[in-house]
């Protein structure tokens, strides 16, 4: 140590101050500073030299079966395999995904929502109370500390919330309806974790819980949840379908899951072809060809269960003693709702229903980045474009600042363009913006990918900051 | 079931439609929208109705001691305890977290950092193969999946990391200096959890790991960390002590330990009183009075330790086999570094620098609310003003766009003006704004606090915008 450290002063003659190495940092930053202003492509960390027989085989090691989203986003350099059902998110997944939420907390706050954070070890104490430390068998993750308490891995946390609002005393009516959620990430010990983010042991979960003091207050909330899910898969742009389902291991009186069709889907839906009647089929006989609401002819298809609603009732808040105050000031247990929705799902199903077999499609909300910016290759004759184009790219994150660490430069330039217009094709950049030979007119006209829609124009530098501008 | 669905089916009539649900809501939100337009404390799940001595004997059942830190986050209802070490984040303190996290992103992103997020389940393999399966021994919270297989729930993800970078084949030196960092919760069995958010046994923590090509490189990239964590405590108006440290079981040839002066700490640090060393008193023999560097005297301090570097040199990547390509053509072992912030250690240790006994203080950067309104008691000479109040506020949120989530409305107007200041001095909004006698008057003037400064103003509606415009 003592020879490094030697080095590292010399290097950095007063590093053990702090201040004076802040003020050094002045000078010994700019250099990455300018490094940094322009988001280079060539620096991000994706393995965009994986071969598709490599991915494939570092899977099917394990035996797993994959989808299109598990390869696309292997291959694509979005996830990485650590152990079974778990693993890494690389940057454009962690972007993807710090996006949805963002989207996803927009939507629970303008209904109320609160956000909170609760403990991944859930005490066995508790869980013991339910009922659930048997009845989840083998799906939980449990261990014990080194004094030998037990603890599960929270897969949802009924119990947890339901006695933390114990803990509180009585809440007043004046606080109703209280929606608590938090965006985490959950457990479950799957039998065969399988499609990669689809059906994993890790993955992020947002759950809300909902408090009220009578069960017509609690469906009016049971509601508006539902009505905030359907917001978010509107906003983006993602065709959604509610169905009637069982509560399963939650419980509950009543349940819906929200589904997107697929073909991977793991769900099978029943659908009535005359009114809105839809549910999971474990809801209805197997043999049952007609609605029970109208006698319509029901069809079959799959879907991939993205969120999933519940209405409690008093099924924890009389195990853990929630009560309420009403505002007729008696007590009353708390009539409970609550609400999942699988974020790294949400991410890989995306992929799933709107990518071809070859290309990832994002919904535009979420995807990591908004445009990729592809130069001429080094040494050909549009070489010269490189600096209109990069011109280009200041422009952008000068004029449109939203979108000014949303952009990248593929600097890749020992590649051809359209070696790299296959990768940006790939990975699915909503905006693909080329300077080719055109960008050495007299008028520059660069060529525009709306990779979402399949559209190709040739537009003026002021016409793509207009354009722009409205992403 | 039956009963509940038909009743919510009168209620909401064509509910299984989501679209037709959809159009609905626009009707059905309009109260809520209408209600959460202003945001109003009453609502916030705050514990603000539990006593001192509720707070105390609910945490000394479990013979704890508590800190100041401690004490005020269980007072103001900003944690709840779930089980030893392990606490429920309220709404105050996720708020606090984000806004921390985003300035903590912010250098991270400037130097070139990539975020990605990897499994909490952490193989044994792994472990066993760096050797710190049996070193770290009962610190790890151990199990077994049902295949058998051994996890550790990782605490740090030096061994994690180093497989990734090692699966990825050799990276070219032009992805150089690679950062990669996340932001997760961590977990580290601790034999005494205590003070709250300080020493628990799941928390928040930043980490970050480097790989370079080159010794000299790798100690630049340190550097260059180590000036990031100074930018973000500068930022936060901490004033922090970077100290030479032992590299203890993360190992490595060189540390740093980044700490907050405070009685409560535990650490024992000693600085020279003449030139710029300091190191944890660990480095140094116990008996040692003067400074190794210039024979200066040494003092003593103690310290709450936030942030902890490590130059690691090639310790994991020789293990994991992670090697690089150099400018040179060469293949050469990672020379890593590795960074910890303790995120949710440094929301603790900021209450436990920045505040009095009595009343919470946060950097102001991260206070989870700007600015608090406190309208007059309901039925008091000044009941009046309450109109005016909110028209300020209003005007607050509509002139200052990006205070617009940040204000708060008191509207507990059945408790005094007094009553309520003292309850916002308690949680230390940043700002304070009464409208009292004043604000009658034909220039309304209205109480303007800032709690951090201690100062206090009467300001008309117009520099009110105008100072808060600079917030």
């Amino acid at each position: 140590m003592g020879v490094l450290l030697r080095r590292w002063r010399i290097l950095f003659p007063d590093l053990t101050n702090c201040i004076s190495l802040c003020q050094k940092q002045q000078q010994g930053c700019r250099f990455y500073h300018e490094k940094q202003k322009r988001m280079l492509l060539s620096q991000h960390f994706l393995s965009m030299n994986l071969r598709e027989d490599s991915v494939i085989s570092q899977e099917s090691k394990r035996g797993e079966m994959t989808c299109k989203s598990q390869r696309l986003m292997l291959l694509g350099g979005l996830i990485c395999p650590a152990s079974p059902g778990c693993y890494h998110y690389m940057p454009y997944t962690v972007r993807a995904m710090e996006k949805l939420i963002k989207v996803i907390d927009r939507e629970m706050q303008i209904i109320g929502g609160q956000k909170v954070n609760m403990p991944t070890l859930c005490s066995a104490k508790l869980w013991k109370a339910s009922g659930r430390w048997e009845l989840m068998s083998k799906e939980l993750l449990r261990l014990a500390d080194r004094h030998g308490q037990e603890y599960c891995l929270g897969p949802t946390h009924e119990e947890a919330i339901t006695d933390l609002i114990a803990s509180q005393g009585c809440l007043s009516y004046r606080q109703l309806p209280l929606l608590l959620y938090q965006v985490t990430r959950k457990f479950r010990d799957e039998p065969k974790p399988r499609f990669g983010l689809l059906r994993g042991r890790e993955f992020y979960m947002k759950d809300m819980y909902t408090f009220d003091a009578s069960e017509e207050a609690a469906l009016h909330t049971y509601a508006l949840v539902c009505n905030a899910y359907c917001n978010i898969f509107n906003n983006l742009g993602l065709r959604i379908m509610k169905v009637q389902a069982a509560t399963g291991s939650i419980g509950g009186t009543m349940s819906h899951e929200f589904q997107l069709p697929a073909d991977i889907g793991e769900d099978q839906l029943m659908m009535c072809t005359n009114c809105d009647f839809s549910a999971n089929m474990e809801m209805i006989n197997s043999d049952q060809r007609h609605c029970p609401v109208c006698k319509g002819k029901l069809v079959e298809t799959k879907g991939i269960e993205v969120g999933h609603t519940f209405f409690l009732g008093t099924k924890y808040s009389s195990v853990f003693n929630a009560t309420l105050h009403t505002s007729q000031g008696k007590l009353a247990p708390a009539e409970m709702g609550c609400y999942g929705l699988g974020v790294t799902r949400i991410l890989a199903a995306s992929i799933e229903v709107l990518s071809t077999e070859d290309a990832i499609r994002w919904p535009s909300l979420i995807a990591p980045y908004q445009v990729c910016f592809i130069p001429p290759k080094r040494g050909s004759k549009e070489e010269k474009g490189a600096a209109l184009l990069e011109a280009l790219y200041d422009s952008v994150a000068e004029a449109v600042p939203h979108l000014k660490d949303e952009i990248v430069l593929d600097d890749r330039t020992h590649l051809t363009i359209g070696k790299r217009l296959k990768d940006a094709n790939k990975l699915g950049y909503p905006y693909v913006i080329i300077g080719g030979k055109k960008a050495l007119d007299d008028h520059s006209l660069f060529e525009v990918w709306n990779q979402n829609t399949g559209e190709t124009l040739f537009l003026t530098r002021e016409a793509i900051v207009d354009l722009l501008s409205e992403v």
